[in-house]
């Protein structure tokens, strides 16, 4: 309930009586709509402007009577993962990932021993492997995530992601997404919607678990990835990058990988400023959302000075673009699934 | 039917019976199924061995008591499109197409008089062209075709085909595809594969027009690519080549943009040789096809010596590999639409 966000705000008596009055009668209108039309479809989005833009939008491109009708095949809808889907403090996911694939490969690499990066990795101590540089950082993991054919990568990102659980939520990382984002995807998918994943994060992490967790299958996850070549008999991990989908990146993924201008971006931080670009410019009604991450409390608060997720240039933008910021405080009443 | 996937267990006589009764109702059901919902779903495809074993084959991986029955979600199919959905001669349409914007854009590029690779194109001599080797030929199209941002070149790309003509087909390109593939394609797509094209060609050149003819969506095409950048307002092209999605490239624009590995690939050519090996390697049941242009009466009779879709390796190891080769000539009875 949307009133109890207010506990703290000043109230008089009367003002708390009529607002569980107010509140009595959504819950009763909500219940009568529900008994209509279905079930709210986005149950854990508080009322506000921000749940009431996404709704105006579905229902304007979905009216064939709206000049600003768009077809099913066009109605393309990009999320990014890392920040916007689910958790990505204290540290992106896919890093923790790549981090313990560092430390697995270690026997086999003792040149590492010398290595500053991997010395701060193996002693846990992010802050100083991100200390000399992204790129020393960035070599290493790309070094030991390749040399194995893909089918084995795969195997190894599915047992990680069986054990692995997130280190304050203390949930598997796969639970620790965001319960508004699973009913907007589930929404934009019964109003036709084709929704798309485009994460600065690496295809190879994402795609074993998206069409389960988000009812994304893996062709429609469009992500960073290493070099591949086929040997004649396998598919192998080469030690480069291939294509890193992030800030200017994403707009090209989009085009690479999808073939069409969204007509809605969902994003968190400065790596989707380009996707936000690019997908709310041109004709025909568009619209552009940030995840803010305010909410000390239930997750996290970050934005303009994180060192993952930094939203900076993005936030500033917003209102000059008409970019919708989703507070996850005031505008989520629910963040993760399963706990209220 | 589960009951099949018990054989090879002990049951008794009585069982036995009671599901081979349980099984001929069933037949009976489908046979009343089929006389009630129609046609034949590839009335271009003449009785015979090719045409039994896409139907075997579909039958079996989507039936739930097979051993190899595959859900849905992984039910991926490949289509080569040069040669394989439409015709490849007398030169790849996408060349034709490329080669025109090189004429296009020989006023704006006065140095290309010196270049014995433009003097052929501008003579109509694609031989002459070609004898300079593949790279020269290559580069300058990829330079003619850059420059702009990619809603304009897609402009470009929607009115050539809207009026270019095959030389001697005398119709447009978009009609100089196969019919069988089509009833094939939309026979996949009823039995829940999702179908993608996977072309040696730019993927900017089929994605106007394959959800028209084919029924596959822009985000289905998988194919070569030139350099895009985002420049902050507009995606603009790059005269360099991204990636070239042909031979042991096919295989890796596969995995980056589709993600699973096919269960059916179907190509013509040596370019195609690859895609057929990594379908049809691992467990489960897999089907590898090849089309083979035998009919010189009705389309084009090529195969070991063409400088366009050559098709030597590949039919060598069709028979080792239980790859089905197609013939145009007997087993397509009719090879264009709308013309019997």
């Amino acid at each position: 309930m949307a009133i109890f966000s207010q506990a703290g705000s000043r109230r008089s008596w009367l003002k708390g009586a009529a607002s569980w009055l107010v509140a009595g009668f959504v819950a009763w209108g909500a219940a009568g709509c529900a008994s209509l039309s279905g079930t709210d479809p986005l149950p854990s989005w508080a009322d506000g402007p921000a749940r009431q833009s996404i709704i105006d939008f579905v229902n304007d491109v979905t009216n064939e009577a709206s000049p600003n009708y768009v077809p099913p095949a066009q109605r393309i809808a990009t999320f990014d993962n890392d920040g916007t889907l689910w958790v990505e403090q204290p540290m992106y996911t896919q890093f923790a990932f790549m981090i313990d694939q560092v430390k697995a490969a270690a026997p086999r690499n003792p040149q590492w021993q010398d290595n500053p990066v991997y010395k701060a990795l193996a002693a846990n101590d992010l802050k100083g492997a991100l200390a000399q540089g992204e790129k020393p950082l960035l070599d290493l993991l790309v070094q030991a995530n390749s040399g194995m054919s893909v089918e084995d990568y795969d195997k190894t990102v599915r047992q990680w992601f069986a054990t692995a659980r997130h280190p304050t939520l203390k949930r598997p990382y796969t639970e620790a997404v965001y319960q508004p984002q699973l009913e907007l995807l589930s929404y934009l998918r019964s109003k036709g919607f084709k929704n798309f994943i485009v994460s600065g994060g690496t295809m190879e992490a994402m795609r074993p678990w998206t069409e389960a967790v988000y009812g994304i299958p893996p062709e429609r996850v469009v992500g960073s990835s290493q070099g591949i070549v086929y040997d004649g008999t396998s598919l192998m991990r080469q030690p480069k990058l291939h294509f890193v989908d992030d800030g200017p990146g994403k707009p090209v993924g989009i085009y690479m990988h999808i073939g069409q201008q969204p007509i809605l971006a969902f994003g968190n931080s400065d790596g989707d400023l380009q996707m936000l670009q690019y997908t709310t410019t041109g004709p025909g009604r568009r619209l552009g959302l940030l995840v803010h991450h305010d909410d000390a409390e239930r997750e996290f608060a970050y934005d303009r000075q994180s060192p993952f997720g930094k939203l900076d240039k993005a936030l500033d933008e917003a209102p000059k673009r008409n970019w919708v910021v989703v507070s996850m405080k005031k505008d989520w009443k629910q963040i993760f699934p399963g706990k209220p």
